[in-house]
This record gives structure tokens, C-alpha cells and sequence, in this order.
């Protein structure tokens, strides 16, 4: 049994932190868990839904009285939130995230709390869903999913101990990398893929008969193109805060779609077969 | 009330051929269907289900004594079955097809039945299912899909509109188009996204870490990849009867894709948001 928690101060009441409150709640783990939140209506929704017990839009009053404070705003928003509660926070208390990038957020750690790095401890849970806010939060959206913790070197064991039991409490997996290797791998499963289909999607409306191609789409089409559907803005931001590894992605990628477009002008159909083979069977057997 | 027709042979009893054989069965619209194929098994299965009313594996005897006959083999056996079925057609008898691509569907026409090119109605209809052969046959299965006729300038008017009127009666929604336009739209909106999927598979695969990456995949990878699944074979005769179409879209993809490269390594960041905007919303705005 690990130790029990006082209180949890969640910053950002949305789907994430709304949420991973849910999923404590139903634990016993936590003995408080306390909502910040800028925007007055999510507060009162996620004190009307039970998803936390207690709500505040004075974030400084309410880390200097946390044991564990979770960053769960946009990425863009975290720089924000650090120089505010910096200054506020008890020198024990265990700061995590949940942002889909981890090297950026390492150094906005080391620059607004440099004194702190021992209790930091970034994580990124590999789950979502179409909807976001707080209604659409739910105790099982971490059941069997990745969370991926990325310590620091300062990072103590104990406070990486205590994130990594809520997030299996919360049902998660729990694995740990460097920052540097989580930004390459979801640069590869994730990133690219988004990039790929947006820029598919630049592609087809650059087309004269671009409605004409789309009335005729179909389900390969449609799974394909699914994710190019994403917030543009959220995908601004990845973009951003993970652009190195996204453009040696990007190259890499554009050097294995020129050796394929080689192989389909020389007509090579055994090299062209045997690529679509190792591509079909991995695929295959894939499981999420 | 179209014409009803006498005797359909379909030669190649799979997931379309049995599908459509099911379809037209409710309709009352035909009032024979013969099945042909060269897996005995695939025979006795469709009689079995009562997808076709007889059963041969003699198609020269067969389609001597067809109204209408369906080519539903894989591409690649369509030049075989047209080179042997050729001299045993009636005059009336009209032939059609399923294949997914058509420029070089028109070619083996011309080439195997130059006399015959009047009663000629290549087809290709949009709709297929992750299973195959006839156990998988439905009589839904183009129910509200779209089925696109390409005719030749031969092609008589009556001649078309009896396969359109049976492509109706089984539930679709039919098309007509150059094969030309067909092959290009199709380029853009099916065979373009497999290649790219195919091609991310093989970029992965490619890294050391594939497997550490692949571990960490989630439903974003899910969707997007689900098309690298596909049949390898099927995909190779794709791309070969479809080379040139294919071969524009993969560099005007390529070009497109540089261009969004651009933009990131530029840091320019309204250009970003301005193409995911667009790609957002053209995708979202999109319905099967």
C-alpha cells in the first residue's frame, strides 16, 4: 500500500486533471484533492460533478498548502503557472505534469524553480480523447495506459515514487525514460503521424477537385486522415516544443518516401513487395 | 422497373463477386446466377450459402450462355480469365469488372476483345472489407457505397445502363468517369494514403527501437497505420496498374510535405496554424 497523500492540488480541471481526480478518489490515496482552475465554470462543474472536493481560482494560496501539485494545463499555459507557484510552494512538495512533450518542460522546471528540481518530477499519460473540459473526464481514462515518467537527475526517488504509485492507482502502466528518448519515440509514433496527415490533407485541398477526390474517399481515407482532424493549435504547440526531434522525423521520413518512389519507377516489384510485407506484418501484429 | 436479365455469371466467388451475387438475389432482378472460380472450395461454399443458384468451374461454357458477365478476380487474373473467355462471349453479352483501377483494365479490353468493346462496362465499386472470400459475402455490403462506371467511347448506352441498373438494385450510388479521372481521384484519395502508411511502417522499422517505439503506440498509430495492414500482394498490382497516377500524387505529396518541413525549420508559426487550420477543418467538415 503506498503512503497515503494529503492533499492533491490539481491545476487545470479538464479532461486530464479532472480525471486523474477521479481516479484517486475512488482509491482512498488521497485525503483532499483541490481544483485550480482559470476559468470559473469548469471549477463549479467539477465541484458539482464530485470530481474534487474543493475548488480555488488562487493558485498561490492553494500550492502553499499542497502536498502534491499536478500541472494539468495546455503546454503553452505551463510556463505561467511555474512563475506563479514557485514562489509559493512548500519545500516538500512533489510538482508533476502531464504535457505530451518533456524536454521543454524540463527547462521551464530548471529556470522558474531552480532550487526545487529534487521534488520535480515530469510525466506524460499516454491517453486522451476527442472531447476535452471536465465533463468529459472519467475515473477509468487511465486503465491500462501508458504513463511515462521522465525524472530529472535532481529528481529524489521518493517524490518519483509517490507520482508513479497515483499514476498506478489511477490503473496506468508507469515507465520511466529520458526526456530526450520520450520526445524521440513520441516523435516517432505520435508527431509524425499527425504531421504526415496534415500535410496529406494540404495536399488533397491543393487540388482544383479536391471536393470531387473527397466525395469518393472511403474508410481508408477516413481511419488515415482521423487524427488530421486534431486542435490545431494544440499541434502548433507540439510542434514547437518538440521541433528537433520532429524534423529528424520529418527528414528520415521524406528519405524512406524517396527510396520508395525509387523503387515504384525502376519497377522493382520484389523490393517493393517485401516492403509492403514487413510494413503489413508488423503491422499485424500490433496490438494497443 | 430496369430490364431483368437472364444469366449472370461471376466469375471469381469472393467477398464482391458473392456479394453482389447475394444482393441481386433478393432483388428478383436476375433470374440465373452461375458461379464460376478455380478454387473448387470457394464453389461448394457459395452453393452452400446460396449465394448462386449453379455452379462451374468451366468458364468458357459458362459465360457462352451469359447476359451479363461479372469479372470479379483479383486484377491480376483478369488478363488470363479475358484471354480465355474472349472467343466463347455472345455477341450481346455484356462483360464488366470490379477493379480497382481502371486505365489498365481498359487496355485488356481493347486488346482481348477489340470486336466486342460495345458490350464493354468497366466498373469499379468502393467498398471492400478488412475480410475476404464468399464466407464474408454480404448482400449490404454496397448498400449508400459508391460504385464508379468508367466506359469506354465504344460502350453502348443500353449496354451501361444495365450494369448501372443492377449496381442500383444491389444499393449503391453509381458514378460515371473517365478512366483517366477515376485513376487519378483515386490516386489521391486511396492509393496515395496506403503508400504513405506503408511507408511510415517501413520507417520505423527501420530504427533500432522499433520495438521500444512500437510499445508506446497509441490510437493515433492505430488508425493512421491500419491501411499498412492491407494485402502486400493486392497493394503491389495496385501500384502497378496504377503506376503513373500514383507516381504524381507520391511527388506532389513529397513537395507538399518539404514545404510543411519549411514552415517548421522556419518557425513560422501563423503559416503552421493557417495549414493545420485548414486541414482540421476540411476533415472535420468530411463524412462517409
Amino acid at each position: 500500500m503506498p503512503q497515503r497523500i494529503g492533499v492533491l492540488v490539481v491545476v487545470g480541471v479538464g479532461l486530464i486533471g479532472g480525471s486523474f481526480a477521479l481516479a484517486l478518489k475512488r482509491t482512498g490515496l488521497v485525503e483532499r484533492i483541490v481544483g485550480v482552475d482559470c476559468t470559473l465554470s469548469h471549477l463549479q462543474h467539477a465541484l458539482q460533478r464530485g470530481v474534487v472536493d474543493e475548488v480555488t481560482q488562487d493558485i498561490r494560496k492553494a500550492v502553499a498548502a499542497a502536498d502534491v501539485v499536478l500541472l494539468a494545463v495546455p503546454v503553452q499555459q505551463i510556463e505561467g503557472v511555474l512563475g506563479t507557484l514557485a514562489e509559493a510552494l512548500n519545500v516538500h512538495t512533489i510538482v508533476s505534469d502531464v504535457a505530451s512533450t518533456k524536454g521543454d518542460v524540463l527547462d521551464m522546471f530548471r529556470h522558474y524553480m531552480p532550487e526545487h528540481l529534487s521534488r520535480c518530477v515530469p510525466a506524460h499519460p499516454i491517453a486522451g480523447s476527442e472531447m476535452s473540459g471536465v465533463h468529459a473526464a472519467s475515473q477509468h481514462l487511465f486503465c491500462n495506459r501508458h504513463v511515462v515518467v521522465t525524472p530529472l537527475p535532481e529528481t529524489d526517488s521518493e517524490a518519483m515514487d509517490s507520482i508513479a504509485a497515483l499514476w498506478r492507482a489511477a490503473g496506468a502502466h508507469v515507465s520511466m525514460m529520458s526526456a530526450a528518448e520520450h520526445d524521440a519515440v513520441f516523435a516517432v509514433v505520435s508527431h509524425l503521424p499527425h504531421l504526415l496527415a496534415f500535410a496529406y490533407m494540404d495536399r488533397v485541398l491543393s487540388r482544383p477537385d479536391a471536393q470531387r477526390c473527397l466525395d469518393f474517399a472511403s474508410t481508408g481515407f477516413r481511419d488515415f486522415t482521423r487524427i488530421a482532424g486534431s486542435s490545431a493549435e494544440m499541434w502548433c504547440d507540439i510542434v514547437q516544443t518538440n521541433r528537433e526531434a520532429l524534423l529528424i522525423e520529418l527528414n528520415a521520413y521524406q528519405q524512406r518516401l524517396t527510396a520508395l518512389i525509387d523503387v515504384i519507377e525502376a519497377r522493382n516489384h520484389d523490393r517493393l513487395l517485401q516492403i509492403f510485407q514487413q510494413a503489413s506484418a508488423a503491422r499485424g501484429s500490433w496490438r494497443l
